[in-house]
């Protein structure tokens, strides 16, 4: 296959991904329809309709090829070519209102992906590469940084919970080790919980103008703003932000590290 | 100070955080001017702008009011009411193009706050709170959570090595005790290593179409993307990304994970 060819395949799935897109924002501007999945993650009618477009727009161009989804599993096992479908990866983020969901469409051959789409509806981001091709952003080239020693890197994950059960030592390490992990967190995580859309939201080490707002924001919303040691006040070294009930639980593990 | 006093203070909070969310948005379409402080963390010229029109607008409406804020310090200290600035909380995230920092504008009187504002210039979201007049969202009344334990709920942290590196014991506690915390994950999380926003990402216990596009767009843009064996596939259970010399790096810390 030459690079012509590859860069016909991108086209056509940046396309499909772009006519998923629609469909994801479509539905967030209305109803999300939002169920709970058996293993405790959501999915929307946006995440099934989606890949059903997915899928329609595959079948009809090339019907020869394999597809396997998320939402609908496997058709033509064994095809030369498949197509490899997360209609939302990170649907949590999107019944959140935090725009970091993407559609995933890839093109596989011989067990490898030979093109790649990862669109973000949200922010309206499309990143393409294929095989020889480069990775480009909204058309743009793009390179990995050049960090090179792991105290300096900042350290990214889908969810520290699930790293913490699977791998605690590991995680400990990992995150003890680089200089920065962020998670959906600043006056935004607050904004979260104030919101009802996360429970709990911490931070430590900050100032009075990192806090001050936060406060009146979360206790007008039913919620309890405190330090660490359970004193509700803007001039702590530390912050605790979740409704009354969950307040009490993370105080009880936090509250250990009063000094 | 009746009901009404406040709804006036809400409404010049709000009305010279907007001006300030100007300030920011322009800079970030043009040149953010990015410099790194002494204790690591950045700043940028729309931080000292959108502070300093901040301080002049209040100067010029309430020039009694002390003010004090996270870039030029403290005025007037000792002045019954007093205004609380962070023009931008989150500057690592405006500068990794994660829309989730926001303006944070507070009104203190009797050392604590009385009117907060939390607003995020990239999705246009304004929460503004007064003491009895509950929390709104751009308008609408919000409630935290209803979830009632831990072992349910989403914990956020504005970032997770920071707090591991302060209180190893109580962060592991709290990450393996809740449901989720997550970070600056998914899809999204990919992009930004292939855009050398950040450094590395990792991942386990998925499947193939949360993996298939990420490596060859991060291969492509110059990184490794394998398994935690160090194998190169989109079959792996487990997923990490990062630039050689960081890959090599997380690999070893990661490595005793392998089974």
């Amino acid at each position: 296959m030459d690079q012509q060819d590859l860069l016909a395949f991108e086209k056509f799935a940046e396309y499909i991904t772009l006519e998923a897109s629609r469909i994801i924002l479509d539905a967030a501007r209305n109803d999300l329809q939002v169920e709970t999945k058996s293993d405790h993650t959501p999915v929307t009618l946006a995440d099934r309709r989606a890949e059903e477009n997915l899928r329609r727009l595959i079948e009809k161009e090339f019907p020869e090829h394999g597809i396997v989804g998320e939402e609908f599993g496997e058709t033509r096992p064994g095809a030369e070519f498949r197509w490899i479908l997360d209609p939302i990866d990170g649907t949590r983020a999107l019944v959140a209102g935090v725009p970091q969901y993407t559609v995933l469409v890839a093109l596989e051959h011989q067990h490898d992906s030979l093109v790649g789409v990862i669109h973000n509806p949200g922010l309206d981001r499309t990143m393409i590469a294929s095989r020889g091709n480069g990775t480009r952003l909204n058309g743009q080239p793009t390179r990995v940084s050049q960090t090179r020693d792991i105290a300096d890197a900042t350290v990214l994950c889908s969810s520290y919970s699930g790293l913490m059960k699977a791998h605690p030592e590991q995680c400990t390490r990992l995150l003890s080790t680089c200089r920065f992990a962020p998670g959906w967190g600043d006056g935004f995580g607050y904004m979260l919980v104030a919101q009802g859309c996360a429970d709990i939201m911490l931070d430590w080490g900050w100032n009075v103008w990192d806090a001050a707002p936060l406060k009146v924001c979360i206790e007008e919303a039913g919620g309890c703003f405190t330090d660490w040691n359970g004193t509700p006040t803007i001039y702590g070294n530390s912050g605790l932000a979740a409704n009354p009930a969950l307040h009490r639980q993370a105080l009880e593990i936090l509250g250990d590290a009063k000094s």
